[in-house]
């Protein structure tokens, strides 16, 4: 049986929804970030990096929400959760995800992780200064360039849609209205009508 | 025909070796970045994230390159550039080169780019004297976790391959020693002898 490690208000939601659209059967055990459980010995020998998602297979350990994503798509077709059989259509969702890992989440992590890339007080400030510019502009650029709707990739619901949805709820913390977004506030709420998204966060908040 | 975009230096290296791999017909145009010709309107009607690369195919374009990677393992399978007939082993490339995206060239990329995430000279200054420590930790956590030798899934070569020796180019200018990952050498060493990357490292330098 599948389990995913994850944490609240982490990027593994993206691929804990994933899992549960899929109807598979898994567990979820949530670390705890207040308590550094992620660089505990015990999570760095599931996961010597320290972070979350990741999810435990039989054959395995896996790492990083782009490559949690393609896998649960492909290993449970039947939930149609990308469009397997196109190897350009199933790039572009790779192309959206990547996105979203490389430049959208690691402009959100400037918030409050700048102690991965600087040392003084004064740069922490700065980058927390401008993640509310920058992370505008990465969602100017998914409303206007991106997000087909209703879905990310238009009709059919996909590995991204999470993985949008995950993000955007850090929009308020980030200082980002998502109204000025319509396309990605529509979205968000589509998102929150999903059995699927309701058990997750409700899994999330007992 | 597919066509890469891509720039001197750059991450797209890796994609336009995997491009070379498949002995597939495709052309490459080099932007000029002292130029800041990937601003150009021009260009960013191509991609509008102004970045490298874009692979224009007869479908559309793609970005990111481990997107770009795997359309290409997915496009051109006699290659071989990837296990496409095994999804957990699949998702293991893809996860090695969502860590080189999110994590490892976003290290780097404090070095010289800096105004992407902040706004003071003392800022950008801080972020690069940290650079030789994160990129020398990443580096570390490729040695001795990810590279199973001789190449990064062990006996077969993939698309993870030509993204690993992009960006162990930039070490020395990120102030890494390579000697001090004497796997990481090995695999600079043997990549360096591949036709594939000699053809297109004597294309770039011409």
């Amino acid at each position: 049986m599948l389990k995913l490690y994850c944490a609240p208000g982490s990027c593994a939601l993206a691929s804990h929804i994933a899992l549960e659209e899929t109807g598979a059967d898994y567990t979820a055990e949530r670390l705890n970030f207040g308590a550094n459980q992620q660089n505990s010995p015990e999570y760095l020998a599931i996961n010597p990096k320290g972070r979350v998602p990741s999810l435990v297979t039989d054959r395995g350990i896996l790492t990083e929400t782009p490559a949690i994503l393609a896998y649960i798509a492909q290993s449970f077709p039947k939930a149609k959760l990308a469009p397997l059989d196109d190897t350009f259509a199933f790039a572009q969702v790779q192309s959206f995800n990547a996105y979203l890992c490389s430049t959208v989440h690691v402009a959100h992590a400037h918030r409050r992780r700048g102690a991965r890339w600087a040392t003084e007080e004064s740069s922490f400030a700065d980058m927390k200064r401008m993640v509310p510019k920058t992370m505008g502009a990465c969602f100017a650029l998914i409303e206007q360039q991106m997000l087909r709707g209703p879905w990310v990739m238009g009709d059919s619901y996909t590995i991204c849609d999470p993985y949008l949805f995950t993000i955007a709820q850090w929009l308020e913390g980030d200082g980002v209205d998502i109204a000025s977004t319509p396309k990605v506030a529509d979205h968000f709420k589509r998102m929150m009508e999903r059995p699927a998204v309701r058990n997750v966060l409700g899994q999330a908040e007992a």
